[in-house]
């Protein structure tokens, strides 16, 4: 199954204890459908400026990515600083500016059309759930929000989140969406919100998915994925839409989805997510060889694998 | 084998955001014990005062824990009193009466003279390493310190270090230790100073274990076990001494020691945890069945398990 993937593509300027970088290319866009490419086929709707170069759009290309939805407006691509601190858990803002992202209206083109797994990237709910109804051959939509959307936006994103088949967001994220500081609690309400599954996101200590009763097949209990301790962290911008990208794509691949296959694509998601940290931007993420990621993926079995 | 503890026997004056409690028979010795119980014959050294009642130690004898190291000294028992926020993540101490605990000189009843397994608990690290000193035939040390033993008397610990096998602490006191805010690396660093494997709690998230190249057989890899998540914490006192009761404890009931039953004993650390954050004190870990114990821990293992 192909992946339509909806999102920013950003130029990213990171400060981190080890580096710097200057306009880097990311946003959701990017990082996840970089990491799904290694899966299945991505089709990338997104909007960059006059500033992106034939060279940034050939990242994406050398990924086989489909890159026909991406619009170019007049200005300059999306923009947003920012740096991280000693233990790398929470990004804080320089600057964020806009720029064409502003009035995105993503536009489905018509080869899309025949799209079967939409990622609704990070971007206002009201844009995602328009984009949802735009795509009526869909069968499978994950979905990315954030704190700005939960605090600005709730009514708008609640309806969405009707649409949103598994969402993926981190554990304050989650606490932010249901009122409830208590993970298993605030699981069961942001399932009863819509989606059918759940996925949260521990940074360093991996991923819990959550199922509603009854959705993706039988089971009592939800399952947790690690990730592996790693020597060094480089820059973690990205890593949850990575972490997205392995999730989603290694699901469009199979023949079948159901909590088996969810499960092992918690396990894709750590692995890719694991990769996005080990440099700048989607510098690591793009050059990945198929046999690194089944090796990481072996190493995170061994992690939890009692014999 | 038969484990031998020596650590706290307390009464503790707790405060949560689902209830109190007041004078509740806590302290590492007794959660560790309790736990550990379920697993091995457990011996206990620790200090009381003229409070501690027939009852209080009914509660120990009833899980089959031999008593006879507990002294009696003229004055009270250590009491501590606390309370946890919303989010259980950390207790805010309202007092600390050492009282007899103060001027506890762990005693090794002869006895005791044959335990193969010592469990140093949390206390001052001089005192930890004069009862490794007491005890010639023990075969595995497994021990626990904390913040203030850290900051206050480092190279007391670092002493004592040496003569541990496994050192159980959480991810707060490993960046402490190590004095470096990555997992890995501070893993590295404490191994260093001497434990032969390195067991780090994280809470809600589970644990990791960490083995120094070549020790309890090869492997490149840590190995992490999950939690469960649950929907109610009513308190997490005494959490990370129960956990520490099932790691050993099972060790101490397996006929050799290597990675493989170690990594079965983080599994059964985290179910032990899991059960005494249910109610407050021990009550729900001094009155478990194992076949519950058991249960529990099938659930963990579904939670990681990959088919």
């Amino acid at each position: 199954m192909s992946i339509l993937a909806v999102g920013s593509v950003a130029f990213d300027t990171i400060t981190t204890p080890t580096g710097h970088v200057d306009n880097e290319l990311g946003g959701s866009a990017t990082h996840f459908s970089i990491a799904a490419s290694y899966f299945t086929q991505v089709r990338v709707v997104a909007v960059v400026g006059d500033d992106f170069t034939a060279e940034h759009e050939g990242v994406l290309k050398a990924r086989g990515i489909d890159t026909r939805g991406i619009e170019r407006a007049p200005g300059k691509t999306f923009r947003w600083g920012g740096r991280y601190t000693e233990n790398f858990n929470e990004a804080k803002t320089d600057f964020t500016e806009l720029n064409v992202f502003e009035k995105f209206q993503p536009r489905i083109p018509k080869e899309y059309g025949d799209s079967k797994l939409l990622f609704l990237g990070n971007i206002h709910p009201t844009l995602q759930a328009a984009v949802r109804r735009d795509c009526p051959n869909i069968q499978l939509v994950g979905g990315d929000t954030m704190n700005y959307w939960i605090q600005s936006t709730l009514p708008e994103l609640r309806e969405t989140l009707k649409v949103m088949d598994i969402l993926l967001i981190n554990d304050g994220e989650a606490k932010m969406l249901s009122g409830d500081s208590n993970l298993l609690r605030a699981s069961q309400k942001v399932l009863a919100m819509g989606p059918k599954a759940l996925v949260i996101k521990h940074g360093e200590y991996g991923s819990t998915v959550f199922f509603r009763e009854g959705a993706f097949g039988v089971g009592r209990h939800p399952f947790r994925a690690p990730t592996l301790p790693l020597s060094e962290v480089i820059d973690p911008t990205g890593a949850g839409d990575a972490f997205a990208g392995g999730f989603l794509g290694y699901i469009a691949s199979q023949e079948v989805i159901n909590r088996e296959v969810l499960k092992r694509a918690l396990f894709y998601g750590g692995v890719m997510g694991s990769f996005a940290v080990e440099d700048f931007g989607s510098r690591r993420l793009s050059k990945l060889k198929r046999e690194e990621i089944e090796e990481r993926f072996e190493i995170f079995r061994e992690l939890t694998h009692l014999e």
